[in-house]
């Protein structure tokens, strides 16, 4: 256990150690880094992470993060209202948005269904997702979760949920990533680009 | 560019992303992390930061950081206020103090000279240095900086400031580290440690 000359700086250094990918060493680094710079500077810091916890809000459509009540992707009548997209979280919104390949909207779940880690059904925005699809204005459903475990048990717990609203229901592609050599490709993507292979399109 | 969906978000992330090491996408994950958190405890995060900042203090005696005027080892009788190690950052402090090897006291200068960075002697803790030395109860100064050009650069500035106050003045050993393989150190390293030999004692 490290003696720190400060109890100031242990409260910082402790605190930033919380973060994930964080350790002690890391942690110390970037406190130092903080007490080189302005006063101001460290309090706009704080302040920010303070008031996007305390102020930020949640779309009630689709539960991205959103500084209003509804969000700017659901509030903007040239998106596709009738595709919803689901995703785990914030981050795939981003990424998705980032490709410029989709005009729909999306839903947030908040995470995939693990029981290894407690997370169940009720833990997450499944319900309100059943909600939107069952008010009639939504004609497909694309379950964008990262194809992992977890996210193929909550892919079919969705498929079950929804399979009887009659909206099509479909699932993103997976195969081999661009620009992935096909020989340190592993056996179960391979095998599913293999199955799922499209006719050739020039 | 990316677009946030909320300007909160945004601004978080830009601040996490201005710390050394810590890109767009990492920020972004430990935004996020902390929005998962509860309010409480991102206050706390926020609050413990900006406190450090404002109430940090630095003692007078050796600018070691501290929570009051003279630091913990500075007031510690037991200690040897004869002997003053120099290092450059509260880091090196922590690192020595790890050792258990050294009980006597610090001095710590804040950086060292780097004409490519601008720093320069005066925007080092040098004359306090200089002062204390010539305070008189001091019998030995450690150079114990980085063995780098920076650092060989001030232990020669500080060499020539203390060698007309007769204090002896000596620099941490350099050679092969613990463990280190002989065929992948470096020649300097090699060379050094070939030169500083010492003899064998069981």
């Amino acid at each position: 256990m490290q003696h720190y000359p400060s109890q100031l700086l242990e409260r910082a250094i402790d605190e930033f150690a919380k973060l994930p990918g964080i350790g002690d060493k890391t942690a110390m680094r970037l406190v130092l880094h903080l007490l080189r710079q302005d006063t101001k500077a460290v309090e706009v810091f704080g302040q920010s992470i303070i008031r996007l916890r305390q102020e930020v809000k949640f779309c009630r459509h689709c539960h991205n993060i959103s500084d209003t009540e509804v969000c700017d992707i659901c509030a903007n009548p040239r998106r596709d209202h009738s595709l919803i997209c689901v995703v785990e979280d914030i981050q795939d919104v981003l990424a998705i948005e980032n490709t410029q390949q989709y005009n729909g909207v999306y839903h947030v779940l908040g995470g995939v269904i693990s029981p290894m880690e407690g997370i169940g059904p009720s833990d997450l925005q499944i319900a309100s997702l059943v909600e939107r699809v069952q008010g009639g204005e939504v004609s497909e459903v694309i379950l964008a979760l990262s194809p992992t475990m977890e996210g193929d048990t909550t892919n079919y717990y969705l498929y079950r949920k929804l399979s009887d609203t009659g909206v099509k229901i479909s699932v993103i592609a997976r195969g081999v990533a661009q620009n992935d050599q096909l020989q340190y490709t592993d056996e179960v993507t391979l095998g599913r680009a293999i199955a799922g292979r499209t006719p050739f399109a020039v």
